[in-house]
């Protein structure tokens, strides 16, 4: 592999049209890209039918490389009115995670990305509590503690938003964040925010699902990874998995199980959120896992 | 083991309180009973906490003796407030499946009845379409064409009952019957009606549900078997299971497998019922499967 | 759509050089061809890598297109030392299945197959056995008793041969077949040949593997179906999955669990192989499921 | 509930004989027991039909009661030729982990037990390397590095078995811990050492399993949590699970996600070692999972 070479990525979303991968493939080729991962998925040429790409590849661009490949990118986008982004795989992404008082999220979150299971970093911890402060302080992570009432809301929420900033982070990760986010907040950051929700989704919306579900008498219990959108529990479901209980398992049982699913499918949808493997189409996700 | 030894199975439900499975235990011990399989399950000694227990035990009673043993059993069960049954293990239930156009369900009934791997026959189908005459007939199990309109409704209930009886029939099956019986149908037979619903309840409750949930983007499809009762779809869930989906999966897909899954759903529902093994308290059950 | 539109599929495996999607997708577009799934999976430029890319499309190629398409891809085929296949989607490969005694794997089969959820044709069964003729004759599938002693096995193979080809066969599935193939047979249909082994290979290779399971305690039977090669067991992994089991299941429960297992695991690998979804690399399969 | 209320655990294991249940239920009835949790599993009255019990109840005893009990239990052990155990539900175990240098086993044991999520606490930490030292400081645990070399590997074990004495831990666990244990140190701790083996036993054992299942192609790469006995890799089966990967993962990829499977495996085994549920028998065990 010639030096300086890094790892890109380029994610499209458009109508599907004839020849799109021919003309993506023909700027690569020229840029003598070596392409690592191709993933693609075509809803079919009708009328509603859209296009998704993502492709990972080696390249040599030098300084202006990136730009120049932008740029032509960028000529083929207008044709086909498509929505493009190119990242530097090895620019790790910077994560702001929020959360209330549950440690079992959080923990996981810092664990992976310590350990580069996740490839990004906590650049900082929100809480409306002061509880975790100390497992912050043990990762050597900033610690915001904003509460939230009534009349402090939308303060606490700027507050959020600059320190969000001032640190760079580009991802949120409400890791069992017991608050209601503004709608100015959420739009503030359009499917950069993830939301682990404790039910299968649509299954038990709103507050307290593991009541609910142990009322109904399920026999599995979920967890759903989701971007948030204004309407609560409602955004495009990123990931879902479930565990098996039965009549023996009590209120608190299905909790201590849940949080082992709750965990596993909140790092899942981060580490495919950080890696531009997931696209959002109207209400629903294309993701391309690993 | 000594000749003429039949296999029995006790099922009992009351409010937990001390002594019970000394009590139990002490009968069948009397009895010469050997235990070959015993589950119990208790809610603990607080206000509402339930005892369930299943017992399966090999004794020569002789001609009279499944009435001694009822009768000791009766005596214990007044003042502990016991609902109980005896049932006689190598007797199998005789099936009332109900069908309209789509025959996966029903074939892998036939089948597994067939083959032995549900201790079950299937005695009669009862359909409002006759798609699956044919079905039926290539096993050689009467098939009974009941069309259902407001006008004959009331009036193919009351025909399906009769034929239920005439064939000695003790659970329904609803093997994605598309009709919503009556509240009578219902309640003449309780806890003996079985339905499989083509969601993880209760997410996706009502028609359509494949349709609800590829709208929704969920990431598994579920299958759910329960008891039917007065309220649609809110019965005592038995049996649940999920496939991994994605968004490469149409709406054609998610019916292709989701049969899968509802067939096994259900297999595995009608085998624990038929097998004594499933107990309901209140809008739950308690499963003893194998 | 434009008339006459025929679904096609191509399949590509060479070594990883830079320059082969563009290729591909170049020919592609010259024949107006309408790209409606794509996979790809390479394993790098590094000196071993290979890649892997599967296409569906739409084209109305008229008479000769199909030949003109074939020498376009045999153009560039030479210099990337591709090896290449070229499929009419809508054409449902012919299917042989060979049985012994059992007969869940070949019911799936069956069923599957004549509900479309599998697009391929059951065109003969043989058996070392007559048991199964029942079950062929219901659903007027021509059978085969070809009984195997070490007398008659060479012949009994030629026999079965001149079968396959008389039937028009392209896939060959050992659906429970307990006899072990020559190498001779195997060499015939290379790639061709699909057997589901009733353990999670490589646990318990070789006969019983129901017994080893029970032997050893495990937590978890599986079953896995996978191309037959001169080496028994041994063959590229197709596909493979699990059921959960515990003390309580004796050495009869692990075989009926393990029915449902080892049909659904052989049914999903007949579906992949039948939709050119399976290349083989050396050892092991790269598969585009659905 | 009245004051002075234990949880005891009974564990009993013997040749199944008729009346061993109401012979048990008889001595807790006149102790006061309350069951709450009974679970029982016989392998029926056949020539080695083995019987196995775990009662759960409370019981206010008195400072002379346990002992009473026990020489209850005793009395009837000795004609029914039982093993049997009494613990105290509420003095939780303490365990000594071991480790060389993969720190993601270790660090699920030490949240979920810090957490309560497993009813233990970690003792000690034994290393054969010195890495993870920092992290057994951040939770406060005792640290000790015991090199093994050929020449010290008899020392060693003698200097982890005082250790582990010292601190009265009564269960090791071996948490990715890369050398073999003597059969002396084995033969110390009976049914009490608990290993993660890093694949699906029996598939791979031995050294570096990842690289056999990369080898192999697998479709589906597990965990096995066993009882270590002299024989390696061959000890009683606590639990096993799995996960799903295919032709996309190399074998980086299968250490990724292998070690989600190990930690959650290991977990689920230690918390129900610890919650007395596992009885061996031969090479099996008997769980009573929760």
């Amino acid at each position: 592999m010639p030096q300086n070479t890094d790892r890109y990525r380029l994610l499209i979303a458009c109508s599907d049209r004839p020849g799109i991968i021919a003309a993506v493939s023909d700027i690569l080729g020229r840029e003598g890209a070596n392409i690592t991962a191709f993933d693609q998925y075509s809803e079919g040429l009708s009328e509603d039918g859209m296009f998704f790409m993502r492709a990972e590849f080696d390249a040599a661009l030098g300084a202006t490389g990136p730009e120049r490949l932008s740029s032509q990118i960028q000529n083929i986008a207008e044709p086909y009115d498509m929505q493009w982004k190119l990242a530097l795989a090895r620019r790790p992404q910077r994560l702001c995670v929020f959360v209330s008082r549950e440690d079992h999220c959080l923990n996981e979150l810092l664990w992976q990305t310590q350990r580069g299971d996740i490839a990004a970093s906590v650049a900082l911890i929100i809480s409306n509590h002061s509880d975790l402060k100390a497992l912050a302080d043990r990762f050597d992570i900033p610690f915001y503690h904003f509460p939230v009432t009534a009349q402090t809301k939308a303060d606490s929420e700027a507050r959020a938003i600059r320190a969000i900033r001032e640190h760079d982070a580009q991802t949120i990760v409400l890791a069992r964040y017991m608050q209601v986010l503004s709608e100015h907040f959420v739009s503030t950051f359009p499917e950069r925010i993830i939301n682990i929700h404790h039910s299968f989704l649509p299954a038990f919306v709103g507050p307290k699902p593991y009541h609910q579900a142990y009322a109904r008498g399920v026999k599995l219990i979920g967890a759903t990874a989701h971007y948030v959108t204004a309407d609560l529990d409602a955004g495009p479901i990123i990931e879902q998995d479930v565990h098996r209980v039965d009549h023996r398992h009590q209120l608190d049982d299905l909790k201590r199980l849940g949080r082992q699913v709750e965990r596993m499918v909140l790092a899942r949808a981060v580490d495919w959120h950080v890696s531009d493997r997931v696209l959002v189409s109207g209400n629903r996700t294309v993701v391309f896992p690993f």
